[in-house]
């Protein structure tokens, strides 16, 4: 249920991506071709092995014809999972308006249930459905499958309906082990919304949403559950994405969900050494270089942009087009690429190098985690790299490492830049210091799965998600930083996929550099000719009425182009420039005091003013 | 807010639509180019009035050298909006956190504003947020207004707020209608989901959710309200959408409310006859004809098909390449197309033909509803008609009218089909009677509009929306219907857009023939070699597992490729073709009893097995 498509095209899926099983679900092999022995024989080529068929609804404390109905339908079930090689089966506590709210019923129909499975060599897992008409806590669920009291009857535990609803979980630490015949994961948002639509539309992987899954397994694992840990995640989005990506984020959330129970100690000694740990973290302390781009026919753009912007082309990539730029602490590549009429888009952040302690266990750390490396000939081959979900390439590099730029060549001297500006001044940069952030916008299915490479793999922590208004839809945002803020990278993503009508930027991305005195900075561009972007007088009347600021100051402000933000520990002021190509841009900030955000509150007019850049009237 | 896009978008969509004035967003307004003044002059020569000037927030109850803040940014606004001649301001309950819960203070401030604000010949309209902090019903915003006690400070009543909230309404049509400064509509269907993310998210047109907009609006009218009847609605789609159809969809949703209004008791009598409802309808009650349009490259293959199914081809149209088709009830064209390669998923139902008691009428009211006409050169000249949101034609046709089929010339005995099947037999069909339902996926920013277009533009009745999982994503449906079920259209969108990973039919429609014997009508098309769709054996091991069904009858089924459904109230036969061209299938179905639904358990069979057909191993 986890991934989208047919059961033909899941297992390859799911056997690619490195998972031991599979539960079959039961509309999945309805639809099919395959009959359960090919089934049966499909999986043991690929390597799975089927732990469960599911589900069986509605079976239990119904009136005495009803059930009778139920043990037909559950013996014709039975044959079936005998023939696919599977000898457990998953039975949902009721939600049927002819359910009869009495539990000796319930236990008792429960055990002849139990009963029939064990003529067909079969166990049955009870599990309570967090919206289940009468049994809707996984208490209630284990209380009835003792009470039935049948070696071939356990429960099965399914952490969104046991954490949706807030349960206690003290008690299922304390639960007999050999009577817990399954675990199913899944995490959730935080949302205020009834139960059944929250499961239905909003399950994520685990370490995707608000559920502390790691205490939840760790309290199963005490109580002695050694059955697999099974993935029970469906949402809108990856019902319908492609299986390949989220078999691999899916798989991914299972190893970081291992990683953290081997420092849990209420894991037993031998599971812990068993959970098949990935190489430790080695997060991303720095931004090492940024690579963009850009299509023959922005290049010239492009490089103007840049010499406006007090870049300096210092060298050259000794077989690909590839131009490394300097500024302050910035490195910025440009390389040209044959633009795809029929990718939409293209003309992006291509790669990221980032610093970290050990460049060689991370990128051992995010092989193991799933991610692949870069196709070949890669623009820097003696760095180590992977591809992020959204195909932008990560390097990982050692401290103090330059020796990946020992594949540039320095430019002669009299072939440099003479000067950064028009007016003929010797070169100085104009005062950008550092890379601030990249952002990017995420291919709509893999915005949360990017959360999670980004998390796991590189080794950046989570903020907290943002949504806001703008012109062309409601977007969704979360940055990814590094604790000291030295790498940012906000990734953001429209709430529903865009359309054919949607005028705006494609996946826009851009590169913000930091700026200690942002007012020096814009006049410097400003008298170099640097196309900035356009900000609406409406926009400083705004200001004006919101905060109490000097005349003055504003008026500079309106005169550069600045924005303005403030938040409760400080002040952001940035501009930004045209775009260059089909969707990239950059920008400049200064930060003041302890402002951590992004400027979400200008997004909106930074939004509109690019799209006026490209649609003019 | 109702709109996608950028104030200088935005602007022409709300003129053509023909409404009368806006209301002002201020992020629209401080993202735009265009001056306060300019804008003035812009709406004016677009013949559109600025009512409404929004929002002021977190105003009132707040500490006072906030509130002296928020008087300096009000005095700021009030600039502006004497600038665009706008004067009334929306001010909304506040959330902030240092709100206080003391309404003398609330009173007192909100008194001050209108003060304030009357300096600047302006009024205040205060409104109850559903999640406003201390004030978040419409009687508590009343009550204070009253306390307040100034003649430049009334209410603005918002249906969500007060619909969502289930608050009694009752008090409504006692207020004083002078002080009743402002009436914004939106509905919106019943979710359990808290009121903020339910309002940001899922708000919908008049008519097209759970709320009485009728009931609300007429007390308001009682009351003694003749302000604008103003439309505040917004979802992740309409965020997103091309304002053009959005705006036509919002004018319509008015005046469908208009429509209903003007039989409502309430509504004093001098309003009622001010309300410009569209001419009466005149309800579809029968299907004259559909139309298929296919391209060159499957042709043969659908001429074929038709044959097998037992269709003659008894005309053709005098111009264009159209061939009309009957059997039994049921007159089917099929229409040649130039395959547009950038145009995805042609191929589709073009056109259908409604029987309604007055097609005069029926046009002129669509046209008074903001439907278009069909583009020129049409297929048949002598009907009226409109064009869909999905860009199908409707054509509106008087009982027993058949004057339309006068632009077809009967083909020549001797041209016609010798016989519906391969074995020669003389023609007489496979027993389809008449045309059940015509199914047709729409496009996903138009879902909810085109529910609206079907029950006020054509006459049918919504059925209840249905949500079912399917292979590549989750399916939302819902048929359209006259009163009989002689004209059943169900529509049905991807609960998300359908990305780029998606291999299914993009954007499928079916047509649904109707058998009075599907055993016999299946043999018949068995022997013709019709191409069938292959039903998985695995379905009808599911079938026995779940129906108490003879083996002979299950067996025979099987054979021949039906499908099963059954509900409280009848049972359903069924069995679809293979697609023909990119997008088009057919479908046989036998209704037994009263089963009125259209088998949508078995949806995913059909996906699955459509999407094997369209993509082998």
């Amino acid at each position: 249920m986890c991934l989208a498509g047919t059961l033909e095209m899941k297992l390859p899926a799911i056997a690619a991506a490195g998972f031991d099983g599979i539960e079959v679900f039961e509309p999945d092999l309805i639809a099919s071709p395959t009959s359960p022995a090919d089934l049966r024989r499909r999986c043991a080529d690929l390597g799975l092995s089927i732990d469960l068929y599911q589900p069986m609804r509605d079976m239990e404390a119904v009136p005495a014809e009803e059930f009778a109905a139920n043990l037909r339908r559950a013996r014709a079930k039975f044959a079936v999972m005998q023939q696919l090689g599977c000898d457990l089966v998953l039975a949902c506590s009721s939600v049927a308006p002819t359910a009869i709210d009495d539990d000796d019923l319930a236990a008792e129909q429960l055990h002849a249930l139990a009963e029939c499975a064990a003529e067909h060599g079969i166990r049955v897992a009870y599990e309570a459905l967090a919206w289940g008409r009468y049994v809707n806590t996984w208490d209630h669920s284990w209380d009835l499958v003792r009470r039935a009291d049948h070696p071939g009857l356990g429960i099965c535990l399914d952490s969104f309906h046991i954490l949706a609803r807030g349960s206690d979980t003290a008690g299922i630490a304390e639960i007999d082990g050999n009577r817990l015949f399954f675990l199913q994961l899944s995490d959730a948002p935080t949302l205020d919304l009834g139960v059944l639509a929250w499961s239905r539309h909003h399950r994520l992987y685990p370490g995707q949403g608000a559920f502390d899954l790691v205490d939840l397994t760790a309290k199963a694992l005490a109580a002695g559950y050694r059955g697999p840990l099974s993935l029970e995640v469906f949402n809108d989005v990856f019902r319908q994405a492609d299986p390949g990506p989220t078999a691999v984020d899916a798989r991914r959330s299972l190893l970081a969900l291992a990683e953290d129970l081997a420092v849990e100690p209420l894991v037993p000694e031998p599971v812990r050494s068993r959970l098949g740990v990935p190489p430790a973290a080695s997060p991303a302390t720095g931004c090492a270089f940024c690579e963009v781009g850009i299509d023959a026919a922005s290049s010239e753009s492009m490089t103007n942009l840049l010499r406006g912007m007090g870049f300096r082309a210092e060298a050259r990539h000794v077989k690909q087009d590839v131009t490394l730029w300097r500024q302050g602490g910035i490195t910025l590549l440009t390389s040209s690429e044959d633009a795809d009429p029929r990718v939409p888009g293209r003309g992006q952040v291509a790669a990221l190098g980032l610093y970290c302690a050990d460049a060689d266990r991370a990128a051992q750390r995010a092989l193991a985690l799933g991610a692949v490396p870069p196709a070949p000939e890669p623009l820097i081959d003696s760095l180590p790299g992977v591809v992020a979900p959204d195909a932008t390439r990560i390097y990982f590099c050692g401290p103090d490492d330059s020796s990946w730029s020992s594949v540039f060549e320095p430019v002669a001297e009299h072939d440099r830049d003479p000067g950064a500006n028009a007016a003929g001044e010797t070169w100085d940069g104009v005062g950008l210091v550092a890379l601030d952030h990249v952002s990017m916008t995420q291919p709509f299915d893999s915005f949360d799965e990017a959360r999670q490479f980004y998390a796991r793999v590189v080794g950046l922590q989570a903020q907290d998600l943002v949504e806001y208004a703008a012109p062309f839809g409601l977007l969704r945002g979360r940055a990814m930083c590094s604790p000291d803020g030295a790498v940012r990278i906000p990734l953001s993503t429209s709430l529903v996929r865009r359309g054919g009508w949607t005028p705006g930027l494609r996946g826009p991305q851009h590169v913000a550099f930091r700026s200690e005195d942002i007012v020096a900075t814009a006049r410097r561009l400003r008298s170099a000719g640097v196309p900035l972007m356009e900000v609406p007088d409406n926009y400083y009347a705004d200001l004006a009425a919101r905060f109490d600021l000097s005349p003055d100051r504003l008026a500079e402000w309106r005169r550069l182009g600045l924005l303005y933000d403030r938040d409760g520990s400080g002040e952001l002021l940035h501009l930004y420039t045209q775009v260059i190509g089909s969707r990239v841009f950059f920008e400049v900030v200064q930060r003041i005091g302890g402002y951590e955000g992004y400027g979400a509150a200008n997004a909106p007019i930074h939004i509109a003013a690019h799209h006026r850049q490209r649609h003019p009237d």
